[in-house]
């Protein structure tokens, strides 16, 4: 499967880890959208939350689950965070691989549609 | 305890449900930032994912569920979602119940940090 973030699981593609067990993998987004900016997969190919499967629902509670810990480890948890996942077009959604963003060291943004949606 | 989400839980606060069970509840925002805005949270008071202690997990993978069924229900799976729990200050949470925003209905506006830290 031609998968940027499979790719990344087996090794195939480098990325910066920050955390990693035997479901779960984290790393650094490559073009942050704040000071800090990781991405939380689950190691199974899934290609959207509207492909997840009753087994699935576990793994998403423990991507939100090293989401808290990456916070905690990278000094970000007493200041606040945003975990994101879009599903996609309207959500934006660019690779078809489950992920949810971890967001934080700044302010975010507020909630909202795109500009031209407006 | 004076959790306004706890009071739309035991249902001395009023509610527009859209999906409920024994464990997830989920409601339409009174302040909706998007064409469809739902707020899912577990029924357990639990104040923000830095409180989530082990067994908490699985019901954050319970809410993911919910939210899918709901953006299903709803009509916005096919175009799409985003999923976004804020905690703590840079992620603007305002009520401390944990609670995942379920957007959709238009292009969602891209991630990032607030204006003013730009």
């Amino acid at each position: 499967m031609d998968c940027i973030f499979c790719k990344i699981v087996d090794g195939s593609i480098p990325a910066n880890k920050v955390f990693e067990n035997e479901e779960v993998l984290a790393f650094h987004d490559i073009n942050p959208a704040a000071p800090v900016h990781v991405v939380v997969i689950p190691k199974k190919h899934i290609a959207s939350l509207n492909e997840a499967e009753d087994d699935d629902w576990a793994i998403m509670g423990e991507i939100q689950r090293a989401a808290r810990k990456v916070a905690e480890e990278l000094d970000i948890a007493d200041t606040g965070y945003r975990i994101v996942n879009n599903c996609g077009k309207n959500g934006g959604q660019e690779v078809f691989h489950i992920h949810y963003h971890l967001l934080g060291g700044a302010r975010l943004a507020p909630l909202g549609v795109a500009k031209s949606h407006k």
